[in-house]
């Protein structure tokens, strides 16, 4: 049934200097262990969120371009005391970083978007923004699909069309098995990068709060300004994506066979064009 | 070493309306055996040809949109009344079915290309037009591999890089093992048909003269009107290339694993938009 499965490299004690230089710029998932993420492991529970956040989902904006209001404001200040990684990395460390050009964006964005219950499973996605998936407390599941592997997901715009990745329908989905699986288990404190375009797709195997923090890797005029969530593809890529579908109304010009085979050859032009030629 | 080897398929005994109304839609190589050529296959010996054509290569054109010298014209005639199919078919019913549109075409156009000795072998080749390649005397293997096996065929414009196709560097060319081979041998009188865009590579066994007759499948206004001999692309491919080209550049403007990444998404539009539906 499956195809190759890969575990999630797991690093412990990995300092934020270290991340940057290191680690980062190599592009891979990577689950970070114990980092001291401050008093909000053992203090969030939902009780106490509900409190300070009230009856709606908790969400923590933290933006150059601020568009939020008062009492997430409030919330976000509060709350970043009591998990160290936002304010040590993200919103100190990150922010200070665009300056060395280690993160080259001019803001980044971060909230809480996971007080998930057992077994509730998201879509497989991928978004166009960086990502630091913070366990404060509970267990995920979280499976990975390199963008290499993008002809194997079924996509349809960011999201996979493949719903039950741990037992697809391969007579519908029959490339889903050539797609390799990495896949992790986050518990309380443990910090998964998820770079830009990975699709991933994570499952709660225990009721618990997690943290998501995005950031942009490109320089920020690369990105759709109406874009707050990273589901928006770099202008560059929409504006290609507007151009290719010029070139195929040119082609439905032409019989069946005709634009079937220069389809084709459209396809080896971009893959020797524009594909990378560093095999992962 | 190889991958499928398939056989062409061998019909005895075809009429010009079996072949137009029922085997030329299939847009299928065939060899059609057993057909009157006329007195051509006793009589078309090096000498002769030599004696009616002249020292250079003899070709011959007949087209609606005459541009050849007088001389030609001179020699065309004469051989045509020594090759029925030519006569028959090509000029005369080829001509008269184009008002039926069975072939769409304006004109059609044939040369005799291959006095060929012994071992002589050309590269693998698609062409724009449709293609009946008369073995008048003398022997050729030809394989073909279908315009839906593009993408194993290392391809350079209209020909493969694969010079050696009996024994293929598969190290270097590893897709080539996954094309399908079809492949015949052609003896004094059979009739080759191959539909446009199939790739097919001649070798002579024997020393011999074969004659090519090109016509148009599509519409005239389809194809290159500097194009004689159905090396060029119809016209609108060659624009959808250019506009795929203008995509590649914006697409350029990202870094390579962004870029990479939506260079699959866009192959993957491709395919989901222009690719034929029918599996062959």
């Amino acid at each position: 049934m499956a195809g190759q499965h890969l575990p999630v490299t797991r690093l412990e004690g990995v300092s934020r200097e270290q991340f940057m230089q290191h680690l980062y710029p190599q592009r891979k998932p990577l689950v970070l262990e114990g980092i001291d993420l401050g008093p909000c492991t053992s203090k969030w529970t939902v009780d106490y969120l509900s409190q300070v956040g009230g009856k709606k989902e908790v969400k923590i904006h933290v933006a150059a371009v601020a568009q939020m209001d008062f009492i997430m404001l409030m919330t976000t200040c509060m709350l970043q005391k009591e998990l160290y990684l936002l304010t040590s990395w993200s919103r100190g460390q990150l922010k200070r970083s665009i300056k060395n050009s280690l993160f080259q964006s001019h803001y980044h964005e971060q909230h809480i978007k996971d007080i998930s219950s057992y077994g509730h499973q998201r879509a497989l996605v991928e978004r166009v923004m960086d990502n630091l998936l913070i366990q404060v407390t509970g267990k995920k599941r979280v499976v990975l699909f390199s963008p290499r592997d993008a002809q194997y997901l079924y996509l349809k715009g960011t999201k996979s069309e493949v719903l039950n990745i741990d037992n697809p329908d391969l007579a519908k989905y029959p490339l889903f098995s050539k797609a390799r699986r990495y896949e992790c288990s986050l518990e309380a404190g443990d910090v998964l990068f998820i770079p830009a375009l990975w699709f991933h797709n994570v499952i709660s195997e225990e009721f618990g709060v997690g943290v998501n923090i995005f950031w942009k890797h490109l320089p920020s005029e690369c990105y759709d300004k109406t874009d707050t969530y990273g589901n928006k593809d770099p202008t560059a890529a929409s504006r290609a994506a507007q151009i290719l579908d010029r070139a195929l109304k040119t082609l439905a010009e032409l019989p069946e066979e005709y634009r079937d085979f220069y389809a084709r050859r459209m396809v080896l032009h971009i893959q020797d064009k524009a594909y990378s030629k560093n095999s992962e």
